[in-house]
């Protein structure tokens, strides 16, 4: 078996001096071959060649042992124990197959020593950050907290280095914080978001994009993408988050969870760091309903019932090809209701959202050229230039819109994709996370212009080359205002009748 | 391959159900089987047996999907992909044969979703958690400090969970924290210590024991666990502990790292939690020499020269046999000095430790019956047994001790194990553990009786049963006071010709 040693030391210098061409040489071609990590199993040679050509070299590392495991004389295991550069331990096992007289790697599983913690996803955590405040329902549950909320003894980051450099440490939990606290849960820690919350996407230049376990190298959603990958990965139960603009739908929609966006002012705001007021809500992911209703019923103090549901034909263009047919095949036949021009909501949504975001953050932003990332400063140079009369014309078309909805939608909830598509490559051009953008955000503006609570549930599924499961996409009820607790129910029974079909 | 697949399913149930028979069917017999997860590989049917039969129960967990690679008619390798009940993804590879008719399991890797932070290791950790405090030679190092310093804004845990809800909250860094983060180091969070550094074994009964990658399943060695963890794991690269009777000695010998401890009074102890004063040092655990140079260079002021090698065979006898081996075969002739009865040196070490332990958290630990683990509250209750007079007279006999050392060893290096015994395991009975100790701490009271600095150089190691990779253990260099930067030159010539022979 010396010559499956020899392409195994072969395969080794290939990473270490990562040639592309040398290592995708050694993995066998096809799309029967597997390479996993903590990250998720990529499938076929494609896919993996595609993974290494993103990620710029592997970690330095040196082999401290090798085992072989011969399995017949074209086939062995190679089990290798690897000390990374920066410490800690690693394994590698390979299926080694010899193929036309070439050996070849058939499968591979990594796994690496892990970080203190991961600073994609946690700006700091605890066990716990901070314990509970009080007895109550929510005991046992943790929280990943949205680095936007006040949480004593720390400051407010938002997801900026320079803005938390300057911040000062606050003295008392925001009041969404402490409603968590007081029914039991604790504060597992403070969780990365897009900067200042303005984005859906979920990457964030300073801290790294926080992975998403449901799509392997796929965008986590944002902003509240820090708690949606706590939540996703484990690391916490219940995610602290807020929805201007889809900002819990869109993680929840992409990373398979259940994320609630609350009646607009149901939650309060106070320790809150704004971004557009008027949109700007509070609310959670989780990964199941039970922890949802616990985070909801400690916070939520109006209740409302929820009627039929409703679609909207019209709305389901924005979304891909496989969303509209995974959306259409799940929830069967409704009332469909015209909610009128996507494009317009659109336009609306975004032109408030602009102006206010520049009202809250613009002195800031002028007064720190190069502190943001360029996605995220490209959006604050376009709010600079709306002007005040296309703000107050906006103001006038919102409060019709709004009106207008309300009418159409009475006490009905209005069923849609919660994104317009799976969640992006992290490794997408900018244009296309824009396109994305602009089809995920005519579907989330109907909850913005209405202050409605919307509701995503892990749901539908859509399948994804290079992966081994299907990617989730969020099934998402928009209801009356304080209906949440009605429409967690309307989400349970629809999971349920899904699941028995 | 439909067999496979029938016994892989065997092998999942009997593992939701820990049914230990079943599995240890199912797993190959013989020396050759292996098992890796994050804690290392385990080689060998029983060991991997003894594991399982430790561990209580696998956490329970759904298949969301399984590959089969078939090799030939008795070898196939199954990949699946596993949802853990508490949130996400894990990979569990396995190479199946069938042996005699039956299919096992001749290799497994399994991985499994991290925590946000492994709260046995930290309390708290951030990205950092406290930023420098200046520029310096120490910028990029990170350090894991144990939970005795005074860390700003966070009270002082001391290993205790009762301690720290009654703790105010420090205002101001430790002098030992400040020096390093005046020097360019950040903080990267609050690591774990065995209760009030009262011990040299690393289990903590409130908080768990942290891993060590260096013995797959053995102590982490004390009572700077948590710190030594963080370093060898790679989570930290400089971990700041104490030093009273072995505590940053012990894990460095145990994790294979750099250790120092420090000449008494050396660092200032301001900020940090007292055990017993006439003892207590402050020092380092690192990965290599230059962080711990940084390290050293920011908190000494006192430079002293270092003398020759001398050896001090009786000493050797409280070491294992295979620990005394390696020691001679690396260290070859120096020297020979007599330095007394060492378990007249232990003796007057733990009486004064003892005494000082009570008059520091006597009062503590009798308000708070049942707050302590059993190992040191038994601890704590012999303390309280030592009466004025035995304290008294300990103590004349610790200035004689000292200064017939002082006397013996004059400017000299003493060469030494740094510990007893290789990493004893961590389900090893408390009789065992305690007979460790009272090994390896009648090697460590040299320097603690004199005040001394001692140095762990990773240079040692030792054949272990049931792994792929030797176990380490350290190297320790005592030498005058204040010679630690000369000893850590020493010790990198030892390492360098050692790893040339």
């Amino acid at each position: 078996m010396g010559d499956v040693l020899q392409a195994f030391w072969r395969y080794e210098r290939a990473l270490m001096a990562n040639d592309l061409v040398e290592l995708d040489a050694l993995f066998a071609p096809g799309p029967d071959t597997l390479r996993g990590d903590a990250a998720g199993i990529l499938v076929g040679h494609d896919a993996i060649s595609d993974f290494r050509r993103g990620r710029g070299g592997a970690p330095l590392r040196e082999i401290l042992h090798v085992e072989v495991r011969e399995v017949s004389d074209d086939a062995a295991l190679v089990i290798a124990v690897t000390a990374p550069r920066t410490g800690g331990r690693g394994q590698q096992t390979q299926l080694w197959r010899r193929i036309d007289g070439d050996w070849k790697v058939t499968a591979a599983h990594v796994s690496l020593p892990v970080p203190a913690i991961d600073s994609r996803i946690w700006r700091a955590a605890g066990a716990p950050l901070v314990p509970p405040s009080g007895e109550g329902p929510l005991a046992g549950e943790s929280v990943a907290v949205k680095d936007l909320f006040a949480v004593g003894g720390y400051a407010v980051g938002a997801g900026n280095p320079v803005w938390l450099a300057e911040a000062s440490v606050e003295s008392a939990n925001a009041t969404a914080v402490q409603q968590l606290l007081d029914h039991g849960a604790s504060v597992a820690g403070i969780a990365q978001t897009d900067e200042f919350a303005y984005s859906i996407a979920g990457q964030n230049s300073h801290y790294g994009t926080p992975p998403s376990p449901a799509v392997v190298g796929g965008l986590p959603g944002g902003s509240t993408s820090g708690p949606a990958s706590a939540v996703a990965l484990g690391q916490a139960s219940i995610g602290l988050g807020t929805d201007t603009g889809g900002s819990i739908r869109v993680p929840a929609s992409y990373q398979g969870l259940w994320g609630l966006r609350t009646t607009h002012g149901a939650v309060s705001a106070e320790g809150l760091l704004p971004l557009a007021p008027t949109f700007d809500t509070v609310g959670w992911l989780t990964r199941n309903a039970a922890s949802l209703k616990g985070a909801a019923g400690a916070s939520l103090r109006e209740h409302a019932a929820a009627g039929d549901f409703v679609v909207a034909p019209d709305l389901l263009e924005h979304a891909t090809p496989d969303v509209r047919a995974a959306f259409t095949a799940a929830v069967g036949e409704h009332e469909r209701i015209d909610i009128g021009d996507a494009s317009e909501l659109l336009y609306i949504f975004r032109s408030v959202q602009a102006a206010e975001a520049w009202a809250t953050h613009g002195a800031w932003v002028s007064a720190h050229p190069g502190a943001l990332g360029p996605d995220v400063a490209g959006r604050f140079a376009a709010a600079a230039l709306v002007t005040a009369e296309q703000e107050s014309s906006a103001r006038l078309r919102l409060a019709e819109a709004r009106a207008r909805l309300d009418e159409v939608l009475g006490d009905r909830v209005l069923l849609l994709p919660s994104a317009s598509s799976i969640a992006p490559s992290a490794v997408t051009d900018a244009a296309t996370v824009e396109a994305t953008r602009q089809g995920t955000m005519r579907l989330t503006s109907v909850a913005g212009i209405t202050g409605r609570p919307a509701l995503s549930v892990p749901l539908l599924s859509v399948p994804q080359s290079g992966a081994l499961l299907p990617a989730p996409v969020g099934l998402c009820l928009v209801g009356p205002r304080h209906s949440e607790i009605a429409l967690i129910a309307l989400g349970e029974q629809l999971l349920e009748s899904s699941s028995r079909s």
